[in-house]
């Protein structure tokens, strides 16, 4: 019997509706063993709904985090505000005994990597944590990592992120060999600012396939599998590529001489719901980080990639290349 | 009779071929006195081309600056390659001198803020120079500024961008009172990384509307007017807004279920080409930088917009508002 996955029932804009939903489809169709974490009552008639009580377990936690604060890069500030017996804290809690193997929170992004860095801790070697997100191409995807755990990170923590982006494009979106690009403002090596400069001498020497510098148009083009950049500048990055792929069909349906299907399809290509969770990696447990507007079926993805993810040790492969000094 | 704006002739894809049609056209239909710097053999035989000998100014510079260099940034390695002898340093050190107003050139955006900085100089109080460019938005347009010359600007730096891109929305734009947001990764007062952190300290304080942190997908929403970041997180904004409406487009495309004609419009609003040149404010002399691919009608547009942004003094107002203390 497989470890479970933890989800965080009281997590998203829909809470356990949602949730609840999401671990009886990831239990019944993917095959994940799920344990869902929050106030039991609640959970108990959700479960009841889907006539799934005794199939999914059940871990009671008191209290709730507000969906208040919905931007990554709360570090700082939020961790002190969640309590251990949230629903959050207490998953934090099963993961870092072992008793799970993985969390899924639809909560607000800055408050599961406060939680997730305080509650679970870093893996060995690790120097911070970091979050991959897969961003649908014209070709394919690319993981864009850090998007928002770590604002300020050394370069040899940019360094560690780019061991951790090859991890996740190897085991998420299935490349043998993924390129890693340094995302900066040219293309020739030395191009950037300090922390790329620097993280841009430390790359060659990983064991991974580095392209060099990429800029902001690469993004989405696809050059490369990886495109690894501090937490600050790939939180921005990610909300740009939403909000201009959003501009941009609101121009063309504008026009009138496009039809909304078509447009529609791009939309939901980009809708984060549809491209699923992103994975904060780096602790000594996996956390994938669902869009706060999760519906069942996302909440069921997320918990599939938190096992493969798991199952896949992606942070245990990291620590065997940690070719870089740890500074901190 | 008011300054010429000085063209560098020498720039651009096309070189003269374009650049002296260019000056043509801001002199007759704009109004704008000018100068062209570069090879004069080469400049005579195309102002002979449009019936102009006589009507536009000449100065011989013998060398030309390649054009290898497209991206910004390249501050600290490009300077020294750009000889004095120049069509840039000439043009430069036409600024310097007060014999021109305004210098525009569609060379390398990397060599004409390192060519620019050293050849002309800061203005009084002004820290860093910093690159201002108009982004269309659904509603209108926002300035967004640095988008690519300081990488690593102090927090009072970012402080005198805001300032110089609020001068830039009034004089360019036209918007009598412009509000300003701070790019970051959360939209409360303290998120973001060190950098933004302390700029937002510093913000509120200015003679400027601020309207407090803006974040990715605001700058193609026009929330504010202007949008201010350093010159890293600019410039990889810039070039992601564009590379997002092309991969936009494209999938529309591939639907079909647009035409062609609606597509091609919207991706004429986002074409550099259309959107004209990037200001680089903070200097004793006004640069505008236009895209590498202009045609005629855009440099000459450029000139015009140099010649306002000279006449508004755009600079001189920023020194007379530098609550900052100057720290380099």
């Amino acid at each position: 019997m497989p470890q479970p996955v933890a989800v965080d029932a009281m997590g998203g804009d829909h809470g356990p509706a949602e949730t609840v939903g999401g671990a009886v489809t990831a239990t019944r169709e993917h095959g994940v063993p799920v344990v869902l974490v929050g106030r039991a009552g609640e959970i108990r008639r959700e479960l009841a709904r889907h006539g799934a009580v005794g199939e999914v377990g059940v871990v009671h936690a008191e209290d709730v985090v507000p969906m208040a604060e919905r931007g990554a890069g709360a570090v700082s500030t939020a961790a002190s505000a969640i309590s251990a017996t949230s629903s959050l804290g207490v998953a934090c809690q099963l993961v870092r005994q072992g008793t799970v193997s993985a969390l899924v929170s639809a909560g607000s992004t800055g408050a599961v990597v406060s939680c997730a860095i305080r509650g679970i801790g870093r893996a060995p070697n690790v120097l911070r944590p970091a979050l991959a997100i897969a961003l649908p191409t014209t070709a394919g995807a690319t993981v864009l990592i850090d998007a928002g755990a770590t604002s300020d990170p050394t370069p040899e923590m940019v360094a560690q992120f780019a061991l951790l982006g090859a991890s996740y494009a190897r085991l998420v979106l299935g490349v043998a060999d993924p390129s890693v690009g340094l995302l900066s403002i040219g293309s020739e090596p030395g191009k950037g600012n300090r922390l790329t400069r620097r993280a841009g001498e430390l790359l060659p020497a990983l064991p991974l396939r580095f392209h060099g510098n990429v800029e902001g148009h690469d993004v989405l083009a696809g050059t490369t599998d990886v495109v690894v950049t501090d937490g600050f500048t790939g939180n921005v990055v990610l909300k740009n590529v939403e909000g201009s792929v959003r501009a941009t069909l609101s121009l063309v349906a504008r026009t009138g001489a496009a039809t909304p299907e078509a447009l529609r399809e791009v939309a939901r290509r980009y809708d984060p719901e549809t491209h699923g969770g992103a994975a904060l990696l780096g602790l000594t447990g996996t956390v994938v980080v669902a869009h706060g507007a999760s519906r069942a079926a996302t909440i069921a993805r997320a918990c599939a990639v938190a096992r493969d993810l798991a199952d896949g040790g992606v942070t245990d492969r990291v620590g065997d290349h940690l070719a870089v000094e740890p500074v901190i």
